[in-house]
């Protein structure tokens, strides 16, 4: 069946497949000095934020990829206060990790501030934390940030950044990596948004490479659906200063005093899980031992 | 972007999303009895059937569906020797079965032989234990081979069904599902596909309903990823004539004798997780905590 021009798709040209959502109006477009955002009012997905083509998020979903992105990190570190965000510009990532009481401070740098701006106005609910006094939004490079921040300054750092293509690029070395160890604490931790679990095998294999040349002894690649990205699958990948980041603060966990939709305890568990796909090749065991405090 | 005529595409209404794949030719298609048959050469995804206008399975992804329908009740059930697949005429549920050397019989009711046929053809790895002994193919209607069968004398109904729509409708209710109450031995189980996790909710609640007043005490709902499908992400819903089917024979299941591609005991763990969302308006618990045999 051939779909009509009431559809925005997006092909994922290395998958051969393309995914749609039937929009009721196009609201917004714009070219910014970085990329070209769209936003669409779909009829059934919620509203719709479009980069360069690719589907960013969507009101219907996007709780998936926030959580994951932020409290799986956040209950994992021991007394995480001090939070940087880069990338991140719809403020979705931010609304989550402040939730967490522990938090004392959250900079996030958004290299466009005209993300922000039309999250501001199309996204209301995900920018509701944006005026918390812990908040700083910074509208500038986030490699030349991390590059300039002080030594040992953040508890951790949170990349929520778009696809390895464009502006997000830099944002996949280990020179990056290897200035975001540097900032980080002795108890540090990064996540990474790192694309479908089963579409790019390779893409992960590589992230996790570089992160361990730039000082991370070892990864941890945890997986969540969500729908409006290739395959409905994805993941991102965390890494300590420490070791193994399966270190979990159970209690706290349980017992967390904010509400969600997609996270909770067992979904970090879940999601820890290794799939017997991702093992060929490795010596990984498919089990993920947590390690409670 | 629009696609052109080298994509297969299947909308769901109900979710106004749409998915496709980029296509090489089409290699058949017929209208049985039943149903309409297309068997497609896909650029990245293999070789995909769609009966109805809806995707069933392709090469590259159909092993998420097929394990998470068999291996998780399998490994469930205390002792499957005698095991029933209503529909999977792709036999790609029944290989997995027969992967399990306690089985000693499993019998397969498929409506439509057109559809085995072909998969014969189009899927040859999904039949390779066809010819294996302990299988036996039958081509008729699987609700009144169910309710004709003598009670007792199964230990697993595997309902493989396509969506509650067609020759597939009359699965879904409270009517069959009593009569696989009946057909089953004391530690009877009954998994049943149950559609997406997210965009058929209150499908899954009426499923979980109807096999509660079949009999069934409790039942269980396990989530993986299906990319091919609606929110590339898919359930299965268990249920036991001795309660919540959390049972699981963790030894066996560490040491199975055979290879999976998504399956191990941590994705069978991972699988029973309950995200938050289900939970709204219900008492039940996140962790679901599986008893080990």
């Amino acid at each position: 069946m051939a779909l009509d021009d009431d559809w925005f798709t997006e092909i994922c040209a290395e998958s051969g497949s393309a995914f749609s959502l039937r929009v009721k109006e196009k609201l917004h477009q714009e070219q910014t000095r970085f990329q070209r955002i769209e936003i669409y009012e779909t009829e059934r997905f919620g509203t719709l934020m479009v980069i360069d083509g690719f589907i960013m998020l969507s009101d219907y979903d996007n709780f998936f990829y926030h959580e994951m992105m932020s409290h799986p990190v956040l209950f994992t570190h021991p007394d995480p206060q001090q939070v940087v965000i880069i990338g991140g510009g719809d403020c979705g990532t931010l609304r989550e990790v402040l939730k967490h009481p522990e938090v004392k401070r959250v900079v996030q740098v958004e290299i466009d501030e005209r993300v922000t701006r039309l999250s501001e106005q199309y996204f209301p609910e995900l920018c509701e934390a944006n005026d918390d006094p812990r908040a700083e939004l910074l509208f500038s490079d986030g490699i030349r940030w991390v590059r300039e921040a002080d030594p040992a300054s953040v508890d951790i750092i949170i990349v929520d950044s778009t696809d390895p293509l464009g502006p997000a690029e830099g944002l996949f070395t280990a020179a990056f990596y290897r200035d975001c160890f540097r900032v980080l604490g002795a108890d540090g931790l990064i996540v990474h948004q790192s694309e479908s679990p089963l579409i790019h095998q390779q893409l992960i294999r590589d992230m996790r490479c570089a992160m361990e040349r730039a000082g991370f002894p070892q990864q941890l690649t945890i997986n969540f659906p969500q729908p409006v990205y290739p395959s409905g699958w994805w993941s991102a990948t965390l890494a300590g200063k420490r070791g193994k980041p399966t270190r979990l603060r159970k209690r706290a966990c349980q017992n967390k005093t904010f509400p969600t939709r997609y996270y909770n305890y067992a979904i970090h568990l879940a999601a820890m899980a290794i799939p017997e796909f991702w093992r060929e090749g490795t010596t990984e065991s498919a089990v993920v031992n947590p390690v409670t405090l």
